[in-house]
Order: C-alpha cells, then sequence, then structure tokens
C-alpha cells in the first residue's frame, strides 16, 4: 500500500509501460502458494524482515512436512519449533539439523553472524527455550553466545560474566522459576533486554506466568517482555535489534 | 486441653484440695472479656506468645476506641493496626504514639529489645508495610534495624548492607514491584528470611499478587512468605523466631 | 564487579600509586545520595544508560520535590512520571514542563536528538500512554514522531502512514481495546515493534490485561511487550534500541 | 404457553370437539422420548429451529449410539459432534459421513443450501473448529465458503477475499492466536460477523480465552461472540441469520 | 482494496478518463477528518454498516464535543455513549436528547424503522444496557420492543411475553446476576439471541464476567453474546441483522 | 403446570361451572403488579416460600420506594436490604424499622418465631452479614440466636457454646478471613451448616473469595456454601429447613 | 467439651463412682484407631451424624484397602467414594456394591429410608456426580428419586416433573453446563434446593467453576451451593436436612 | 563483597602477604564447577546455609546423575528431590535411600539431629510433601517428629498431639484441602508455624491454591506460607529457625 510504489505502477501504465493487467497484477503487492490448508508467505522476508516459520504444533506431521518441502523447493532454507523428532525422519532433505532440548528442525538459514546477542538463563531448565531463542537468531544471521545457570541464588555466577554481557548488543534473559534475574541483569548493564519467561516450575508458577508478570513489573527500565516460552520471538528480536544498522 | 493440667485439676478435686465448682471452672481453660460485638482474649499472649492486636479495618472508631481501652485497663499496653487519625484523637490514654506511615497506634509494648531483626524495603513506596513490621516487633520486645531502598536496580546499594544482613538473626524483605528482592538477599545469607508483598505498583503488580507468586517461587530455599501488606505478622513471626531461645 | 577494574586498583596498590584506604573506596564502585528514605543513584546512566526518572505514584508530594530538588543540584535535569499538577506547583525550579495527558513533569533533558521513533496510539484514549512513552524517549535524547488514532477499524488510516513507518528505527504501539493493533503493524514493517497495553476499555478489557496477552499472543515475529500502561519503559527501551551504535 | 392454542383447545373442549383427555394431553405441549439416561427432544426443530444435535463428550460410546439410532428412526437425520473415529465404527448406518479434522459424524440433513456464510480462519490449528461450524450449518440448509489462512500478519491474503465478504451474508471468523481477525475483518464489511476463539496457541493464549477476551473487546461494533471452540453454536446463529427471511 | 474497483480506476486511468493525481488519490479509498487527537470516519457508514459513534468514556468533554459537531457539520446526525450530563449541557445542538439511564446523547438518526428486534431484561438494575441497545438500534434504522423485568425467578413473566419473540426478527437479552435467561429465552424461540451480559450484582457476579461465561456456555444453540455492559454492539449487532435482505 | 390443577380448571370447563374466559385467566397461573421498571409479584410467597425482597443495590431511590409502597399496599409487609439511610427517611411508612449494621429495612414480617437458627460470626467485620441473615430469618417466622467473634485464634470461645449449636437445628456461620471456621463447627456437630463468606479481608482474601473457595473445599460433609455477603440468601435457606415439617 | 458430661465425669469421680485414671480416660472424649498414616474415626457417626466415608482419590490402593477392611471390622459398613474398578476387586468383603458412573464402592449402610430427596440433573454428563450424591443419601438413610436430563433447553421436560418436586423435602440438581437450571427449578418450588455444579463442558466451563458461580449467583434465594463435582457432599447435607425432626 | 574480607586482602597484598594473583583469586569469592548445562555451588552451604539440592523435574535423567555424582565426588553428600525411581536405579552410589511418597534420594547428610521440628498433616493425601519437608530438615541436621491425619475435622485428634506442639521448636503444617489447619494449630501454640499448601482435593482447591490463599488470611499471627507442595522449603526454613543459636 505504499504510495510510492503504487504511483510508479501508476506511472508506468500512464505511459504504456505496462499494460493494466499487469499493474492489476503488480498491485496485489505480495505472492504466496496456496497448499489449500495454508498460504505459504514466500516474501515474509521482504516485508517483516523474518522468512516464514512453521510452528509445528497444532499441525498435523504431513502438513508439517509439506510446507518444509514447500519452502525448501522455493528458498533452500526453512525452519521448524515444536517439532518432534517423528517430523524430523519423515524429513527426507539433506542438511537438516535436529535441536534436540527445543525440538525445532533447520535447513539453511543465513551465512552471515552479525554483531553479538547474549542468551542467559536462570536454571537448567529454561535451556530449551534459551536454545530455541538462540538457534532462531542464528539461523536468521545473528552471532550468538550463551551462558547457562546463571540465577540470582549465587550472583557471582552471574557477576563473572559482566564481560560477556558488555560485548552483547542485545541480551536476551530466559527464565522460569526467577522471574528476578532480567531485573538483576537490568540493574548491571546497558543493552536492550529481552526476557522470555519460561514455563517451569510448580505450584504458584502457574506454567510461567508468575514469571511473566515478574518481568513485566520490574522497576529497571528498557526490559521487554515476550510470551511465556516464546524463544522463538525472542530470537527474531534480538535479530532485528542486533541488525539495526 | 493439655492431659497434665486436667490430671491436676482432676486431682486436686479427688483429693478434696477444690470442689466440683472450681474444677469445672478451672477447666474453661481461658477467660475472656466479652463486649457483646468482640470477644477481648486477656490470655492469649500466654497461649500464641502474641497479645490480641487491634485491627481497625472493618470496625467503627467506636468498637476500636473501645476495645483498645478495655484492653489498656486490663495490661497497660496495646497496638492498633491500620488505624485513621481521628482514632488517635478519640483514644483519650497517656503514651499514645501514632506512626504515620503505617497508621499504627502504640501504647506501651515490651521493654526489652532482644536479638536482632532486620528489615529490608525494595523502594521508598513498601515502607508504610515495613514501617508497620518494624513497630509490631519492637513492640513484643526485639531489637529493629532498617534499612529503605535497596532494590535490585542498583544491587551496590544492597552489599553495602552486608553488614546488617549478618549481624541479624531474622530478615524482613517489604517489597513490591521487586518481587525479586528477597531471592537476592537470600543468595547473600544464610538467616531466615520472611518475604512481605506490598501492594504498590501498576498494571501487571496486580496489587502486590504478582509480587506474592514470585516470593512464593523463589529457588533460594528458606524464605517463608507473609499475606500482601501483612507487615504486621511479618513483625509477629519475627519476633517469635527472634525470640526463640 | 569488573575484574579488570578490580585488578587495576590491585595493581595500583601493589605498586604504591594508591594507599588502601584509597583502593577500599574505589572498589565501593558507585556512589548515591542518602535521603533516609530514598537513595539516589547519580551513577545509574552510566551502568543502564538511563538517568534516574522519579515514579511519583506512592510517594508523598515532600518526597517528590526533595528527590528532584536533589537530582537537579547534581545534574541539571529530572523527570517526574505520574505527577499531579500539585507536584508541579510547588517545584521552585526554572524550565519546568508540564505534560498534562500524561501528568509528567521535565527539567533539562538530552539536547541530542537521534534517530527516529515513531509512536502510533489505536484511539484517543491511548493518548496519554503514548505521551508518557514519547516524552521520556525525547528527554533521553532520541527523535520521536507521533501518530493518533490509526486503529484497525479504519485500516485506511494507518496505511497512510506506511512511510512513517520506514523512516523510523523503532516503532512504538500503544494500544488498550485494539490488542491486535502491533499485530497488524508488525505484517507491514520489519522494524523492532514495542507494545503498550493500555488500561482503557471496559468489561473483558480487564484494565489492559486483554490488550497484554493479545500482544503477547501474536503471530508476528518481533513484538515486546511492555506492563500495561508503562509508556515510560517503552520510552526508555525504544531509546536503548534507537541509539544503538 | 401459547394464549392462542391454549384458546383453541378450551374453546374445542367446551364446545365438546375434544374430550378431557384430550385436552389435557393437548396441553402437555412438546413430546419427547426417553432413553432413561436422556430424553430425546424431536421436536425441539419446530420450537428452536435446530434440531438436537448429540454433543459426544462426556457421554459414553454406547449412549451416544443409543441416541443417535432413536434419532435416525425418527427423522432419518442426525449429527454427532466431538466424536471418535470409534463411534464412527460402532454406528450401523447407511450413509454416514465422518468429517476427521472435527470429529463430526452426520447422516441426512437438510437438502436445501440456501443464502451464504463465510468461515474465515486464521491459521491452519483454527480448521477443526471451522469445520465444525461449516457442517453443522450445511447440514441445517445454508451455503457455506471456506477460506483458510488469511491471518493478520500478512493482510493481503484477507484483502484478496474481499469478494468472498461481500457475497456472504454472514461471516463466521475463527481464530486462536489471532484475537484480531475478526476486528480486522469487522473494519472491512457491513456483514454480521460470528467470532469463534479457538484454544489453540501456547502461553497467553490460555486455551482461547485471551482471543476470547480480545474479541469482546473489540472496538468495531457488529461482532458477536462465541465460546471457545463451539464451531458448532457459530454453525446454528449463521444458518438462523442467513435463512431469516 | 476490491479488484474491480481498482481496476476501473486503472482502466480510468489507461483511457486518459483521469489522470495520475486523481488515480492516486481515488486509491486512497476513504476519506477522514483530521482533528490532531482524533480521525474522523465520516465514511465508516459506507464501509461497516454502522456511522461513527462517539464512546465519551476516556476522552475529555472538550474531545467529545468537538467529534460531535465535526459530525453533526457533515451528517447532521450523532450518537454519543458513555457520556455525562455536563456533555450534554455543553452541547449547543438543536434537537439532542438525553438518555437518562443510559448516559446516552443523540441527534438525528435514522427516520425508518424496519423489521422488529425485541430487548428483554432480567431485571430492573439491567435497564440501562438494555437501554443503551434500544436506543441504538432505533437510531441506526430498527423498530425496537422492550420488555423489563422477565427473570427466571418467576417464569411465568416470561412466558406472558412469548408473543413478542415470536414476532421479533431478532432478540437481545440484557442480564446480570441472571446469566441463565438467554438459555431459558433460547429454549423457547428460533430467533437468532444476542446476549449482553451486565456488570449488576455482587461477590461472584464479578462484575458481569459470571454471566458473561454462563452466556457463552449455554447449551442452547444460536446465543451470540457481546462484552460486558456491551449494549450498544448489541444493538449494532441486532440492527445488522434485523435489516439483512 | 400443575396436570392436576390444570385438569380441575379444564373439568370445571367442561361441566361448565366455569367459562372459557375464566378458564384461560386461571391458567395464567400467577398475578403480578407491573410498575413499568419492575413487576411485583405478589404470589411468590405460596411459589417459592418467600415473599418477594427488595434489593436496593442498582435501583433508585424512587424506584425502591414505589416498590416498597405498592407491596406494603398489598401485603403489609416488606423487607428492603442494602439500603441507604436516605431510603429509610423517604419510606413514609409507620413502624419501619432500619437494621444499621446491615443496611436493612423491615416492615411487618412474620409474627411467628418457630425452630432455632444459630448464626455465628467469626469477627467483629462479618457483623452485618450476620445481621442481614438474622433479620431476614426473623422477618420469615424462624426463632434466631446470634453469637458473635468465635474465630478460630481462639477455639475456647467457640467451644463455650457448644450448647447452642446443640438447641440449634440450623447453623449459619459467617467469615470473611477464616474461611476455616464452618469446618471446625462442622466436626463438632451435626446440624446443617449454612456457610457465608464476607468481603472482609485484605491482600489473598481477595473480597471473600479465598473464604468462599475454602467452604466449598472443607473436608466435613454436610456445609451448604452462599454468594459472598448473602446474608439474605442464608436467611432465607435456613429458615426453610428450619420450618421443613 | 460439653459441660454437662464434663461435671458428670467430675461429679462421678467426686463421689468415687470412678476414679482418676477413668475420669482422665472419658475426658479423651472419642476414641479412634491409628493405621499410622491414617487414623480412622470411628465415633464421627455420633459427632457429626456422617459416618466417615472414605475418599479414594490421593491415596494408594492398599491405604483404601485397608481403611475399608478396620470400618467393615467395626461396623461392617463403609462408603468409598472416586474409588477404581481395581479397588473393588481387591476389596474382598461379601456383599460388596460397585457404582459404575460414579465409582463408588459401598458396604452395608442405612436400612432406613426416611423422608423423600429428589435429584435432578440437566445432562446426560452430570449424571456420575447425580448418581454420587443419590448413593450417599440413599446409604445414610433417605429415600431418593432421580429424574435425568431436564435441562433448560427444553423446560416442558422439568415442567413433567413438577409433582415429583413438590413430594421431596430437599431437592439437589445437578449441572455443568446449565448452571442456570438451579435457578429454574428455585422459581418453581418452595424446596430447600442443593445445587451441585459439574466439572462437564469445554472453553469458558472452566471445568464447573462458571456453573459454580452461576448458581451462587442466582437471584433465586433458598438454594446452597457445593464444591465442583461434590456430589458426596450434597447427598451428606440433603439426607441431613432430610432428617431433621 | 564483605569491605571487611576486601579490606583484610588489600592489607595483605599491601604488605606483600600475597600477590596479585593471589588477591584477585580470593576476590572472586565462591569457587563452582562447570558442567556446561549446571554449575554446582559447592560453597553454597556456607553462604546460605543449605548445600546444593538437586531438583530433578525439569532435568533429564543424565543431567540429575552427573550433578548427583558431581557432589558427592566433592562432598559426599547430596538430596534430590522429584526424582523418578528410574534415577534411583541409575545412581550407582552406595548408601543411597529413596523415600517413595515424595520420591526423594538421599546420600549421606547431616549426623546431628539438634533441636525438635514437628511436621503435622491434615489428611493421608498431604503425607508426600510432609515427608519431603521431613527428610530435608534431617538430611540437614535438624531432629523431627511427624504426626498425621489431625485434620480439623476432628479437633480431639489436633488436640491429643498438644505435647508434641509444645515440645517442638518450629511446626511444620502440610495440608491441602484443609487450609484451616495451621490457623487452628497457631491458635494453640506460641511457635513460629510454616504452613505448606499442598495440591490435593478438586474442583476449587484449585490444585492448592485455596489452601495457600487461606493460609496466607489467617488471622493467627506467626504464619509462614511456602509455595504449594514446597516441602523442601519448608524443611530448609524450619532447620534455619530450629538451629538458630
Amino acid at each position: 500500500m505504499d504510495s510510492a510504489k503504487i504511483q510508479k505502477i501508476l506511472s508506468d501504465l500512464s505511459s504504456r509501460k505496462i499494460d493494466e493487467a499487469a499493474a492489476l497484477h503488480a498491485l496485489r503487492h505480495l505472492p504466496y502458494e496456496d497448499l489449500s490448508f495454508a498460504k505459504i508467505d514466500h516474501h515474509r522476508h521482504i516485508r517483516q524482515g523474518i522468512p516464514e516459520v512453521i510452528y509445528a504444533a497444532g499441525k498435523t506431521e504431513k502438513q508439517v512436512v509439506d510446507i518444509a518441502k514447500a519452502m525448501h523447493k522455493n528458498s533452500g532454507s526453512f525452519l521448524i519449533t515444536r517439532a518432534s523428532k517423528k517430523i524430523f525422519t519423515l524429513l527426507k532433505i539433506k542438511g537438516k539439523v535436529y535441536h534436540e532440548a527445543s525440538g525445532m528442525i533447520g535447513v539453511g538459514g543465513s551465512k552471515e553472524k552479525a554483531g553479538n546477542i547474549l542468551v542467559l538463563t536462570a536454571g537448567t531448565s529454561d535451556l530449551p527455550i534459551a536454545e530455541e531463542a538462540a538457534v532462531t537468531a542464528a539461523f536468521l544471521g545473528s552471532r550468538v553466545t550463551t551462558v547457562h545457570d546463571v540465577g540470582v541464588a549465587g550472583l557471582h555466577r552471574l557477576f563473572d560474566n559482566k564481560k560477556a554481557m558488555h560485548e552483547a548488543r542485545v541480551i536476551i534473559v530466559a527464565a522460569g522459576m526467577e522471574g528476578a534475574l532480567p531485573s538483576v541483569v537490568g540493574g548491571m548493564t546497558d543493552k536492550p533486554i529481552i526476557a522470555v519467561p519460561t514455563s517451569t516450575g510448580y505450584g504458584t508458577s502457574f506454567n510461567g506466568l508468575t514469571a511473566l508478570f515478574a518481568m513485566l513489573n520490574s522497576c529497571v527500565p528498557g526490559i521487554a517482555v515476550m510470551n511465556i516460552d516464546n524463544g522463538f520471538g525472542a530470537g527474531c528480536l534480538a535479530h532485528k535489534i542486533n541488525t539495526l544498522s
């Protein structure tokens, strides 16, 4: 709906560079491929800066495999999140990689490794979500460093990684039982922080809801929060910020 | 309902030291005074270790004043929580003190100042609840130290008070927007910690609920949690622990 | 707690360039000023990239004025959020500005106006929070553009601002009844988006909670979410991202 | 309880056209069949416009089959929702059809295909609920068109279906992670919209609750909302509206 | 974004009926008026079937009056919801009407009174929301009948209005403490029912939430639900359905 | 809808004892008076055992007064709950009584005082709800005994009233912060217990919700629970049980 | 703690009818049997009117069987709720009966069948809870009548059972998706009503919570509510009320 | 970060007792071992009074075993909570003990058994959490007494254990359906009470949430509350209080 682009098409039509049909076609501005149950958006990368990634949960295995194949044929690359090992086996594509903790399957991806994203986790059980964030950002073209198990119960472990914080452009903090961690990190650095609550814990952790609210509630300015377990979204946002020129 | 005590009364009756009426009377084990709308429990101190304190919210001003007078007449001491300044004016009793931030009125109280309780607050708005805890514990007979505004956004302020933590027997941490603070304190000390969520903050602070859940959720063992804004309860428990012989 | 910095101090001490007392002093790494009810952190700018801003809600008017004066004396600048007009009147400081919709008081602030932050609102009632974000970011040193009333009920109003989206480095979207807006904006741009739910609406808007959850839930990657009504936090984060070199 | 009908019966009795017993019988106004565990209401179609449909969840397989048989014997038609494949196998009735995504079993149904209902889904995982709505409306006698995967992350996919929106009399929108979709559709059309939240998503999707609230909260007037996953109800209501003469 | 319309514009341009500038202008498909704090959408009636109504809550009195004047100047009609009596006084416009129970201000509106909408309320305290629905639908051009106080505690009062139900094309049911009412009505009629939960009641009524959930939960098919207290939305939707040709 | 009664009417008509019009009239089984905003149900006493009581909250003062007058004219009796002192002043009716704690106004009422209902309260702030229950039951014709301030913190106060429990036919327990009380009472008696949670307390009392849930959750069988603060309902039910012959 | 009983013991001791040891023993007023993991309370029947029933959920199969045997040995009777078929098989006791829908196992029970309790269910899926209530009340000694599937979607089915309502002393209404049913029943009768919400339904039924709140919220006085799925408690309470002399 | 300790190190360096490297090393105040997925904190005992215990939930079996081995090699002791029997089998370590109800594995632990902690449970299903608390406290070095099944439905069972309460220094109360128990115990003793809500029950027990809120809400001062099912935390805190000198 970009006026300039429309004007260009109109101008081309007006000057007969293109005909009516071509103009109409051009105005339907982004092509997609229709698989009947899903419309693959091959141009999303151009529009949103993130290629369409396949969220496997809630889709049948066949649907996931079909979408992956269509994408692979088009671009040679794709990323699947929340995938079972079964889907990995069903996919007959070379170069596929399975990330076990997070259940991701990747093929291709960006070769560039720009900037520097630091991913911190509070405890061992936050690892799958941290991996989802790290693999996503790397797939999109960011350099990623990961440090695990630096929760607030032993602050010295966190302090020993102050250098890594300093060298990062953006910091992702994944924590479930320790919603406090992003606040503590935020008190130590001037970098943008992306907090990802994870659904670990029991009782009043409410599957990550308490961590989510604690993170939103932080007194430290400059902390943004993602949905519970949304490592993928954190990786995307971190990559966008990291590669802002 | 103590078997030994009952046996003593029975034995006295059996040996005619006391008569039936006296025995029956003795078995109704704790006296109280009936004001029709409230039954004052003058022996609560013996039974629970805490004299009955008047919770003014939900009572009429007249009811509060009447209960306070009855207590004062009996013991020369009382403590009122959540009291308006109006009640303070209505109370014609010598030596009364009004604690403005917390809305407490005290007369008398223990003269002993035993042990050492440290009260920490995350921010200025947590001060009223911290005062409620401190005044309560002091009234009951504990020595109390208070340090304000040591939230996680500036950890060095907390670290500068490590000596105070070391010298305390029990630590009360009052925090609303920073449910994280008890965890951080708990990672630095081996003392029992009583966390009191406060109803400050906005949005997802949910009037203290997020702080409450974050505190309950802490990975650091040895943290007990009180109801939101329950500075009084924190003061009572801290005093009990502080004076355990 | 930076090893290099400690090593430098130790080395200086070891070589007698500084004495023990100076070393100890240097190691207490950041100074602050103690007002008894609040500890002002004059070096926060260095540590976190954001100078301490005064959150007036939950503080007495006198406390706010005292903190503001102490800050003004130290740096010539300060920003107060959620302030009443009364506080503005009480503050006897030159150059003070009152932002009516958001209730902010600013003095000084950065002169630099770097990069470009776009602030979008869904409806007229989201305006106060949008102003809080915009004033904050401008105070910190960012260039800010604001466009109001571009909700999804009339998408063409949003499409007419596509150029503004394209020119921004970061986009803040404030919306209460239209939690949908950040998703729609996110589908049209590759810029990092900071979504701020506002507490407008009634019934199932739950004071902004529904907008908050809808935003966290968005399928569009690259959207970060702030606490309900946290325009200040959005302004801080947008500024950090906007000025990342 | 229709006065006119009662008057007619009374009048018939008064004029001896019918006897007392017949009058009493006529006044028990709607017959039903008692299966001991369920009372089948064969006249519901007349009273409510919707024949009784069997909701299989919470019933034993035998109960479902028995009810279906009784209905089939009475009218030759029935529809079962939330049915397992096992029930489909147990049913020995000709012409039965199993709708896999939604788990519906249908026999018979209306032959008329009146008006035009458009069913839109935001993503592939909303498909089962959309199918439930579509199959129900078709069974009742409406013409139904379905378009999948037109979520807000790629608005052009939605715009390409504007003609279908224009041709519909009623629009059903099924969406889970994108509670925004009905608002966006509602901004583009003047048709009544029935929004069905689906229980897809994770974290703060709360099994469809966030979508439900977002839909109820929409600023666009003319959107009605159904219970989470209630495709059946949406199909019924759409059919009623679609066939209003 | 209607292809046909675009093709027409392109065709006109191609054949030189219009020039480039006119084509570009035409493509920005709907005009609106910019009041800086609000963008009035004069063509909404064409696009959505409902003219823009002013929701006064969350706007300053001056903003409401300015928007009303601009609308009045354009079309001679407007409707304000949730308006204070003060706004009514401030509005210097002839023919203005104040609806006291609901706080609505209307000027002009449709002269046509088509079809028939029945509005039922469970109790006296549901009256304001019922009035909001009735006034809205009448303003838009529907004939409206209202019957109050027909709650389930006295079913005979409801049965006495069966004729009114029969004559209606659509039924709106407003109920707070009696979330049951739409189900009972739904069991007696084949008309589309729009249920509006109201925020009356106490304790577990949760300001209308229980009524909302009970209505969504109804076993009777063909009931659509609106946001709590959203009489306006119910009126809009009822009007749309009522005037479907 | 009683077959026998209908048969009687039909039989009378058939044998010409009554005419058609009389029969029709008789079949509209219960008369009521229409005040336009409220339909007073004078025969409710016969149908439900409880005369219509006026719930003042959510009605205008004039509406309350008008309904009360109409009832008084019909039966000489009425009871108003949640009434302001202003309404009491506006009512020009002899013999009116104002119950201050609960805000009830009564005129007339049953003269009989049958059976025995015991009302217990945990604390002074539960008194208004206990009064609502006691006044209601007495108005309907039950003998009522009330004992205040017998909470679980001093069980001996409760034990001293064991005789009162023994003599009661039904026990009402009103408690807010002590949801435990009905369980403790239930462990000591074999009488039906009606538990009424009250909205006293703070923090996690959630305006009575915690007491409500705790009461519903009790392990002691034979406890029924009312809505929060529903003293009126408790009084009605206790009266019904108390007067079961 | 009954004064009279104590006085009797004291009197006996004083007059040497019993010795000290016997008096002490008598004062430990109720015997129980200790199984180490559970203390069986054989005298509960005397104290609470309900013999101890075994709640199997949360206990191991062995624990359930051991408790049942101890009870059987003592009284020849017991009732187990929420029991698996496996437990039924493991129990080697004559006369045991398994109630399949509710998962109850009964041996013995009262032979008396007094009064009359009516159990109504809204739909087939509410049957297990209704059975739990009916079996419990019958076991305790009440006569019980059950009528299924009389939900509000077909009110005539309910009206046909008005005679059963009239003959009952107490009515239990079990309903999940139709929280409305107790209100409708309550509008038709003057009998005490015990409402039991069941955890059937989906979406906003919230596992019975919506039905629970709707029932608590009913405008019809005289309805008491039990915990979700607590058929056992409803049966106990109904029996207590039913057998009140 | 203890100034005194730093001064000592600086002083030693200044006086050449230690060199720069040693000083730097000393300043990294607590060593830990890095297993890549977890950082074991061998000195936590010194800092927090509690050695690191392994929380098995959310970790792979291999991770748990590896951490346990590393701990065992370092200290000869470890405790695992929420462990499956499979982990017990995989651990090839002498002296290991499996606690079946709670799923804990212990090796070594303190030999000292100091003070006296009393653990009370309301019912048989609270036993696993009580065991978690008891085993933890004993492992850390406290003497522990446990009494089961003393719920409020039979208060005499509780009264019979008054002596045990008197002899304890701290009391842990584990209860799920009976959130009332800590209040009742708190009314009988002056000892600090640690309340642990358990996730037993159904319906409105909300997996322990109701018990949690009821405990927080208690009127009896001196009760601290732990997260739902957090027997481990209760054991740690009780031990800390029990061993306060």
